[in-house]
């Protein structure tokens, strides 16, 4: 009969990190705590303080603080990685993937000294490798490592059509398998506007267009930004996962989980449409495909698997 | 019988110009256009569209665009502006007000031009003067613009009263009068928490740190973040004052309002309780003043003076 | 540049009316007028007072007023209909068509006098017919005169599939034509759980006993409260269409709509997927159907058309 | 770690008691058991599924039953008791009190049967003996036994103090102790709008009469709707006071406490300002009265006095 306030920690208060703290705030899901390097511990408070000075306007009550400590994590419902390098400018692809490996593991060393039965959502590119590492690093139940991609490319495909067909996009619904960006397999067959399905409303050659958009819609944002990736959208996607779990939603939402047979897939993680609820992953549905899909999703592993090999 | 959505345009895509835009859209108050300089048109689209992505996920239904166009806020039913400098280490203050200066002066006339009948919310500091000379440029009726800092004053005495008690934020009231900043007047004797007066529950002197703490809660941000200065907070005040008006809820917030006898003041914006509704600031609440409070308003007002003597 | 508050009108301030009255006012979409004839007038302001108490506790601001003069209603953006007899035992079904008849345009009349230029939502049954005799009766535009009926029997077989999967009912979909209650034509393969269609999550013997819980939806509530019938699903319904226009949302919504050679039918109201803004029904969508849709669809029209040859 | 949904139980299927689980529900507080007596299961299985069914459309996802069966109760985080009768024509005072005493004892053993460690918040009148029988028979400690009534006086009063003024009700506060209805004891000093005391804004004589008005709000409700009570705002009353419970809020609130030595009272239940979190009432904030403030809160306690010599 505790009724103690939820608690939710965010690793990195980058944009994305500190938009995904503030949402959590925002809907009084939980109190947050967003973490950084000890280089970035002043700013992380100014972020979180600000944030805090919003509630009062807002109507939201939810402690929010910033810390490079550990410590404050301490029993955390949920744990969200945001924390990372981006790819820079002749970096080459291995060493994004290396460096990134590092943080997830120093960060996830630190997560599961202090919160051995949380649940870990991992956003961090490339995710899918991520997601795999800290599964790895945490030696956590699969069910409770999840990586976030699909959400946000469904976000983006319900964003396009919605605008294509001047429509809601509350009633715009799309599916999308594999991994995040180019091997996305999007299954434009089970998506629908006010459940028609697009197939009827859109021409095929524009259809394309669209989910090709989307494949490229982080770095449509990235052009356009010039410096810095997209945040609103992802740290959204994050909290829609997050409230899942924490209200026990039993959400068919796509996530990244690691399939043992599922698909014909063995030992790794790839974006599939799961059931999320108090149990992390509680579900993984798993779909009859096209001999076309089939090809996609196994092409999209293909990507997955190079990117592991990578891993140290 | 019109039941067209209503436009807010906000003027500056900046971290806090960025953040009223989510947040209007989030509420589903109206559709949003963020405008920034050609120069910035395409972070500033790249912006827009990563929050509208975040629309599908959020739930919410309103269109938000990037430009450099201000042809696009035509008939704006609300133009909020953030877009300015801030003070750089060696920059004088008179340098930083003439630089705003003109920005406002631009601004406002690309606002007249495109939305006669719209009401105008400046969030530029030093936001007094600013104002100021927005309604000068703009030749609006003084109810039709409008200056925020009391809002985000008082969330911010209301954020520390709550974490000092323990208590929640929803049930702490502030009260300021006066300028941003150091010339803030707060009349803690209208403060309270779950209606009782503050004076009651805290020690003076307890309660004099935390005034102080209010009037430099600007800086204190400043400070965490290292480069930069908070977006929340102040986003989150100017979506309500703007919800107050798009709404006609007749909201008794704090606004940086032009005195024409109120307060014994004459031709000058200060901070002062008011009615905000359709109409713009449809009242403004006088209240006695003790002796005391009538000194530091007028201290308030001379500092408001001064920076006025600067623009040109 | 008018910012003043929507205002929408209920008419029948039963438990359906009254629901509608306070779901409206607390999502703050607009003022609310609840009307009933002069004999209910006190209960009927008793009513809209004891709503407006709950304003401060659930932080809404609207204004609910109830009233038997319908000059109160002037100039309403919305017009909901809830107002007529329900089927009493021993009342033939033709009694029932003609006294709701006699109703929906005594209450027409009145609202057309006071609101020219309105749009009118009818959830009175049986709703074909009564919506029907609005149109007529208004001689409004047809997009103006809008049935209830499957945005509800919708609601009602996502609540009982995501009992059945144990998912949440945000992911389930569905999709309905025709009539109400007997003669709704549910679309099973246009229905989906988190994009996956229901024929491959739930036997097909099975589905087909949820269509027919939700055939019957109507009936199951009635028999259960013994006494009255369901309303906290239909308001809820009502209030969803008159968001969506007045939001000018583009939902695609299943209503009540004139048909004019759309599906092969002339002249009556039949219940089809539609888009729903600021002009009303702003569009139709038409499907391909199999035969045996067709077949249903076409036997769903000829009740209505039998219902409407009572009509006098 | 665990996040299993939270959970209230409602006592009492009438109007009071299904709008109480209906709001619980919509703003997916809780998983909702409505509970009523075995004749009345069946109408309390159908207002539960007509709930349930409004789910879908307006976004919530919570459980809600009906039932006559305390063991659905089983470990409810808050149980809410609206059970009981009204007063009606010819029934004596002692004969309600000691009828609802009786209802009170059986519905409370219940209770506690099932969900030893839960808080109760009583609504049945005479609310303030009533929330003293249960507290007795659950032998509960006193913070887990709450009464509700100053929350409902308050936005009664919030209210009419919003329409003299024309303001919103969101910027209106109010403050009252003692007992329900004609022994409420309004702190007018303590309440303002926009921080304003209201002494400053309304002539004492109108003031006067918006107190009495709110004294005699209760029974304003029950002459107009001419069979029945109010039950929207009440509802709206016990849904804030368990959400402060369930969400940890320290919210300040008027809530029926039991005294032991607080305002000079020993061993009764009174209406006092509380702070609600997860531990119940966990503390008492104790003002300064005035000297007539003082004798009206005497006069208070005597009235409750008196009816709980009634209690057998």
């Amino acid at each position: 009969m505790t009724m103690k306030r939820k608690k939710v920690s965010v690793i990195g208060s980058g944009f994305t990190g500190a938009t995904t703290a503030f949402l959590l705030a925002q809907k009084e899901l939980c109190d947050v705590v967003l973490v950084d390097i000890p280089q970035m511990e002043n700013p992380t408070k100014g972020k979180a303080l600000d944030m805090l000075e919003a509630g009062p306007v807002q109507g939201f009550d939810a402690n929010i603080i910033g810390t490079s400590d550990y410590a404050e994590t301490k029993d955390s419902d949920i744990v969200i990685i945001t924390a990372g390098i981006a790819r820079k400018p002749g970096m080459s692809r291995d060493d994004l993937v290396q460096t990134n490996q590092k943080v997830m593991k120093a960060v996830t060393s630190e997560i599961v000294k202090h919160s051995p039965n949380t649940t870990i959502i991992v956003l961090t590119n490339p995710v899918d490798a991520m997601t795999y590492t800290v599964y790895k690093e945490s030696n956590f139940p699969k069910e409770r490592v999840i990586g976030q991609s699909g959400v946000l490319d469904t976000a983006r495909f319900r964003t396009f059509v919605s605008q294509e067909l001047n429509l809601s996009v509350k009633d715009v619904t799309g599916f999308v398998l594999g991994g995040h960006g180019d091997d996305m397999v999007p299954l434009v067959r089970y998506s629908t506007a006010g459940g028609v399905p697009l197939e009827k409303l859109i021409p095929a050659e524009r259809l394309e267009e669209i989910v090709e958009r989307t494949r490229k819609g982080g770095a449509e944002i990235v052009n356009l930004l010039g410096n810095g990736s997209a945040y609103y959208a992802p740290a959204a996607s994050l909290v829609e996962m997050a409230e899942a779990i924490l209200k026990d939603q039993k959400r068919v939402l796509p996530s990244i989980a690691y399939l043992e047979g599922e698909y014909g897939m063995e030992g790794i993680y790839l974006g599939v449409p799961t059931v999320l609820g108090a149990g992390g992953i509680e579900k993984i549905i798993e779909l009859e495909l096209t001999d076309d899909e089939k090809a996609a999703l196994s092409k999209s592993a293909d990507s997955v698997k190079a990117v592991m090999k990578v891993l140290t």
